[in-house]
């Protein structure tokens, strides 16, 4: 199609559609309509699968919800811009990013926050702006958004606060991985813990969150950087991404890997990172970090409702701080472009990280090689 | 008695010993052994009453015990050194404080820690260095120690860790306060927190350390300090320490706090300081803090075994971080000087503080004042 043809009409092309909660996704032909004012309509040009896709895709009660159109790792071109919307133009190339940045509010003109007030972030079926759906089947039934950026899809409509533009010669196999897995662990280390030049990091689960936690703090000067997993096999992946030690944490003998750590660092890690989304998980490495000021950063998104329980006198008497991190703490419209920078100045590497490429149709096997733990990116080409 | 006349031998003076639980202390005579190796004896000249003594007064289970000899807010002048004690000699004027300051350790020597490792703090009826007492009462039985340096007694024995020395200058009522109440309070709003210039604090608790973290949020140069409290005169005394609004917790029609403060601030408060030690009043601090970059700071001493529990989607996705204060944060034996140096130049007004002054056969008296809430603090003196 010439550049043009397709702009204010709705445009038919397939979709992975998620119809049953863990059952595989249905690659079928959808509807994708123009986009409404402050939106813009992106050709995805490839997609990658992170572990909140898995997350979502397998959860029967809200905030899961089917028929839905999941995805939020990917990089597109602008098909064609809403009304208001001037910040990108047809054929710009573009990531979509799940954490909105309007560039308006108060946190989105501070220095110090990621999480825009104006769309807050949240696990909603609609567009950020208006709570409705720019996808609908070949029979006219609504298909829901998912992270506001629906990205297992030819096309999507992204509001335009979730558009970040980015320099077009980047590679998209690469560029991808910026929208959300590389951006939240190299984000985590170097935006929510700002990890010391010669300090000491434990990371608690090595997939590619982890990983790219160890890639930044590599990048922040990190002198140690410990990788906690139960399987034996991720240390020599981890020493590819900086990890210089390694505890496997279903073979300590009788110690428990608190007490691993304590030793190996003479007092605790002075900043610990919780990659799965276990709530026993962030117990661990909060009796980890270092007394006096040990940092422990809660990055893995456990089941909703869990509990995080901690006696009062260990936050009191311990010197200790606990945080969390959303997208790294980077902020999606700067912070995500002097991430893409250090990946072109090849600070930054990120190639490691994609360990399988294929075509879209193949997307259930993206999924069956994540969840076993064979892959850290699978790259999705639409084109391909 | 002359200098030096009673070094290397025991000395009998008047102490107040807790022989019950939550009963009058009695005043009686004591006998206090010469400082061993690395440790100083002290002369009280006045000692003043903090929250803690209270709680360990009342508590019938350890770390509670009897007897025992309580007291940590306290000025001294040193009446003998043991073997290996350069830094201090006889006749300087001291703050025994609480939390040691070895000088040595890794946390000594970090800016980023007041947690000494060598003698890590504890609630102990025994000196640091040595598992034993140096107190006894006449029929030779034990005393307990309490927080290391037990300054209800017109003599204690005190480990060189614990003391730091001070301009002779200072008058003694104001000194004192600054072992416990006053830099706990101010050093959790300079050291622990970091108050920016221009930011909003919320305090919940407007007892003295409360009070004390709104003087030091007000040293930070804080824009506006909420004190939330159940006792509506609190807002009228709050005033002179730097508080400008008041939120009466009693009294908020059916709006929950959290509800109040952030209608107050538009979306929560930069600093919540929760200095009560209720674990519900932590998670409602952390609930009033500004979602982005809030903080919430404990500093009060809940009971030992409370638990504090959040849903890991609030720590997840708040970018609130949570981080407990102990001693504010100062280091004893630097950072202390520098707040006295801040008091004699005028900036940091502790006068204020200072409700009554009794003499130290009084101190049940000044116990009663401190219980209901009439007093801020009470200096009884050892001499008047
Ligand atoms: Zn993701
Ligand atoms: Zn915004
Ligand atoms: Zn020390
Ligand atoms: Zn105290």
């Amino acid at each position: 199609m010439m550049a043009g043809e397709t702009r204010g009409k709705p445009i038919r092309c397939r979709a992975a559609v998620c119809r049953k909660a863990g059952e595989p996704l249905v690659m079928e032909e959808v509807m994708v309509s123009p986009p409404l004012a402050g939106e813009v309509r992106i050709r995805i040009i490839c997609t990658s699968l992170c572990h909140s896709d898995i997350t979502f895709w397998k959860l029967k009660d809200p905030p899961g919800c089917v028929p839905r159109i999941l995805g939020h790792e990917a990089v597109g071109v602008v098909e064609s811009v809403g009304e208001n919307v001037s910040e990108v133009t047809e054929g710009d190339i573009v990531l979509p990013i799940f954490m909105p940045d309007c560039g308006e509010c108060t946190d989105c003109r501070s220095e110090k926050s990621n999480l825009c007030s104006k769309f807050p972030f949240k696990i909603s079926p609609w567009m950020p702006r208006y709570e409705s759906s720019r996808f609908t089947d070949l029979k006219g039934e609504v298909l829901y958004h998912f992270l506001f950026v629906s990205t297992f899809s030819e096309y999507t409509v992204v509001d335009i606060a979730n558009i970040t533009k980015i320099d077009p010669n980047i590679p998209p196999n690469r560029a991808c991985l910026f929208s959300c897995g590389v951006s939240t662990g190299v984000g985590a280390a170097w935006k929510t813990a700002n990890v010391e030049k010669g300090s000491t990091v434990a990371i608690f689960g090595l997939g590619a969150i982890g990983l790219a936690v160890a890639e930044g703090a590599r990048l922040c000067g990190a002198s140690r950087i410990i990788g906690v997993d139960l399987n034996p096999d991720k240390f020599e992946i981890g020493k590819k991404f900086g990890v210089t030690d390694f505890v496997n944490s279903g073979n300590c003998g009788n110690k428990p890997v608190r007490q691993v750590i304590m030793e190996m660092t003479d007092g605790g890690a002075d900043y610990c990172f919780e990659c799965v989304g276990m709530a026993s998980l962030v117990h661990e490495a909060f009796a980890c970090c270092r007394k006096g000021w040990g940092k422990t950063i809660v990055l893995g998104v456990d089941r909703p409702g869990s509990m995080l329980s901690f006696p009062s006198f260990d936050i009191l008497h311990s010197g200790k701080s606990l945080m969390g991190s959303l997208y790294g703490g980077v902020k999606p419209k700067s912070d995500t472009l002097i991430l893409l920078k250090r990946y072109v100045d090849k600070e930054l590497d990120v190639d490691k990280f994609v360990t399988h490429e294929m075509r879209f149709e193949d997307i259930n096997k993206a999924f069956d090689l994540l969840i076993q733990g064979k892959s850290l990116r699978c790259v999705l080409w639409m084109d391909k």
